[in-house]
């Protein structure tokens, strides 16, 4: 099957599912669930497959985030469950007028049709990523990456058994065959046929789609996160959030990467932050970071002189840019210049900074006082997400169920004109 | 200045509004308003070398839309002091939630940035969208159709006195110097400094839009609107429903392009269409419809057989195509395939005709049994519009100040991580 195949089919899927229940669509997912399960082993295979091809190709972290086992196969299963268990967003009336000429004019939540979604090697994001489509009421087109296609086939077949047993179209969940480029060019220009376009990857990933997509997108993602320690901040306060925000998972799209600290505390915080990140790390048996200082921090503490695109760059790894400001609008303003829009915290007991922060920073998501590790569905109680939103339209910070949706206008009248 | 130039000083003005409060925009836009009819005779003026100079090379509807007189300018004045009076849509807390570790997290309206429009020739549209955008809290960069250049450049040195005079920074709202379609083009590719692209106009800039642009972008306009008569309707009502929809106003993107009649009701009714928008116009002096009709409807009454693109063509003129189907289900599918997607309505009095209706066609607004013609910033209540979003992302149907907004998230802690 080609790719154009392939959109054409969920095309004509899609309208199957618009007038479809909430209990109908729940049984799909649990039956989706159970098909995982029934088919594991042949799931299991299919990853065996995959693991043997990508040895030696990639590295260790990449391979384990490609194996499964029975656990996450349990674990796939059980996230297909928690979608159907969150409230369907479709058919909700957002707005309710009655106008005086006694129009009844109801804003209604509606599936988008087809979202086609592009993302790397977990394989588990195949079956989240089509349970939240369903529930969305839409039909999924789904391009994975290569190195786990034959793993994405499997779970894809058993989502469709699962579909097929209680009474759906099979082909409103649907794998991409072809895993070169190509087909992500041919999802990003299939103008009538994607409604929506989700890239889940990495920097060029984006780029690729900022160049080239005609469909429309909401670009996720990119994150080069920002932890602003001001004059008035509570150091102790700031360490914590600091060493959770950098280190707790540093691969993550929210985790920190640059650190700017008020010119009043840099000469106090500076040595007390490379204790804690570098020196106390390391005695601990923890990896250390590695701390990029730009002039005025170097003056105060040893570390790496940062370069010109450390304040630019998503590490994504134990490295930390450092740098002194001279105010909070200082501050602001380098966010304002380097940020992707993503999440930036202020650590502050100044009720006037706090304020001018959460105004003057443009990013998805703002933090007073905590950890930019938050900017997460889960921990914002969206039950589930397909990505963070680091765009304006549309969609901003992590995706829900309702930003899968659309809405339309349902006007009822007794034969009004105009 | 160049476009360039243009973007750079709308990029820098765009955060001097962020933390404006409501009454100082208001006061700014009275003073806009006091200001354009100060500078009236300016602005005729500079209308006059316009009209001059379009004489004779756009059709007199065009002329009449690019004229300016002493009420129009007011007009013009009153929209923005309307807009004045239309709540505020930024800062509005969308959505609060108290997480079980004590964070609070707020879904917050905030403004876009920089908003762009390309628009055409009505110099009304020049206050309206400075006026909308700089209420919803952004910066705009205006491109208007080049017949209209004088006339809207006279206009926008008006708002921008009206800014400067509560102390606003001018270059919120600005005027793109080159009308040639380079100037489009740049502003469609210029990411970075556009957060949001609309284009307002006919087919093809829409169609260059969707082509080239590399910016977030709404697509407005663009309406191939059905009326179905079903099996089940009040005739008579059908009949006032389209010759309004039709006939009220036929230029522009709400009017009706195509009728579709239930085969069962087609030899009653399509004889009663004839009369009422043909030979019934003609004898009261109307202008009369011209019927486009395919075989079935041709078997039934006189008209001009309907050619291959006539169920594919915005006429916006005295033209309607029709068509005979078997059934509601029929009616939906052809809508599917012809509809741009902006608004159909339905006449029935069978209430699962009127439900598959309103679930079955996907486009922005679906009436029962009223006009199409309500499709409208204004008939909707939302007080004013910036267009009629045809898209399914961020905005459906009319735009009003909400839309033209994004939302961040403000998370509200005291020392959380994760």
């Amino acid at each position: 099957m080609t790719t154009l195949d392939i959109l054409k089919s969920a095309r004509s899927a899609a309208p199957t599912l618009r007038g479809v229940d909430t209990a109908t669509k729940n049984a799909a997912l649990n039956a989706m669930a159970d098909a995982l399960i029934a088919g594991q082993d042949g799931i299991l295979a299919a990853n065996a497959i995959d693991m043997e091809a990508a040895k030696g190709r990639i590295s260790d972290v990449m391979l384990d985030r490609l194996m499964l086992n029975a656990d996450r196969v349990a674990g796939m299963a059980r996230g297909i469950r928690e979608v159907a268990a969150l409230p369907d967003p479709v058919g909700a009336v957002i707005s309710h007028v009655e106008r005086p000429n006694g129009l009844i004019i109801e804003r209604t939540r509606v599936p988008m049709g087809v979202i086609a979604i592009i993302y790397e090697s977990r394989p588990n994001v195949t079956s989240d990523a089509a349970a939240l489509t369903l529930k969305a009421g839409s039909a999924c087109v789904l391009r994975g990456g290569k190195e786990a296609f034959h793993s994405a086939l499997a779970i894809v077949e058993a989502l469709r058994e699962g579909l097929e047993k209680v009474g759906l179209d099979p082909d409103l969940v649907q794998l991409v065959r072809d895993t070169t480029r190509q087909s992500a060019s041919d999802l990003m220009t299939a103008v009538g046929y994607v409604d929506l376009l989700i890239p889940r990857g990495g920097a060029g990933l984006i780029r690729a789609v900022t160049e080239n997509a005609k469909v429309p997108c909401i670009q996720t993602g990119t994150g080069i996160c920002h932890v602003y320690v001001d004059a008035a901040a509570d150091l102790d306060m700031a360490l914590d959030i600091i060493e959770n925000a950098k280190t707790s998972r540093p691969s993550v799209c929210n985790a920190e990467e640059v650190c700017l600290v008020h010119r009043d505390v840099a000469a106090e915080f500076l040595p007390r932050l490379r204790e804690r990140l570098v020196d106390g790390r390391a005695a601990n048996g923890l990896i250390p970071v590695e701390l990029r200082l730009d002039g005025e921090a170097a003056a105060i503490i040893p570390g790496t002189p940062a370069g010109d695109k450390d304040f630019d760059t998503e590490f994504l790894d134990y490295i930390l840019a450092v740098g002194v400001v001279g105010s909070a609008g200082e501050a602001i303003a380098h966010i304002a210049k380097h940020s992707t829009g993503h999440s930036e915290a202020v650590v502050s007991r100044d009720q006037a900074v706090l304020d001018a922060f959460a105004t003057g920073v443009d990013s998805a998501a703002v933090y007073l006082n905590c950890s930019t590790r938050f900017t997460d569905g889960g921990e914002f109680g969206l039950g589930c997400e397909m990505g963070i939103s680091t765009q304006k339209l549309h969609a901003r910070g992590p995706m829900g169920l309702e930003e899968l949706t659309t809405y339309k206008y349902i006007v009822k009248g007794n034969g009004q004109v105009r």
